[in-house]
């Protein structure tokens, strides 16, 4: 039987610690995928605006407050539920935003290992 | 009196782990630097070659096979230092490379602090 949902990013189930070994070429494109999400200073906030939420979740009316359109907050919190870092559920007028624990783990993992070596 | 070396990257002094309250567009900026450095598949994999090698340091010589040239190995290594993830020095013939432990303890910490919300 097939799952009804895939999740969005398989990097939960991707990655060994950076210091472990190489990464593969094909691990490396999906967890980069992550990094580069992470990797604008807009993007950032947002996400840790909603991180940082009660209860972890946050409306689209709570994190509006970054000095950017509400178009460009939009573009923004699409590619981080494409790279599988938000999910998202519409509840009446709004739509709700919660981060995605495993794979937060698993970058934080990643990193963790790397940071033991030394 | 004035520090002699400056650190290339402040994110291990920056940031609070993501869920504990939003960054400010200043510490933003400084931590995505680094997950940009990393958003790179093919730095991705240079950082997890020195990362992953004997004694958490390698020669440019032994991270060359990630199917890309010399000169493009060289500018992804430049890119990752600049960020603050490697230090770099030269013994002899070669340069050779290390991961930054602070600052990669600092980013596991922003993610692992996330991934505990939810």
């Amino acid at each position: 039987m097939l799952p009804l949902l895939e999740p969005e990013s398989d990097v939960a189930a991707c990655c060994p610690p950076l210091d472990e070994r190489p990464l593969s070429a094909r691990e490396a494109e999906s967890a980069a995928r992550m990094f580069k999400a992470l990797g604008d200073p807009v993007r950032l906030r947002l996400f840790s605006l909603v991180a940082s939420h009660a209860g972890g979740e946050a409306c689209v009316c709570d994190i509006s407050d970054v000095g950017v359109s509400q178009p460009t907050v939009s573009h923004h919190l699409k590619k981080l539920k494409e790279a599988g870092l938000l999910s998202s559920e519409r509840r009446g007028t709004w739509v709700y935003y919660r981060v995605e624990p495993s794979v937060l783990a698993a970058m934080g993992a990643l990193l963790a290992g790397a940071a033991k070596t030394v």
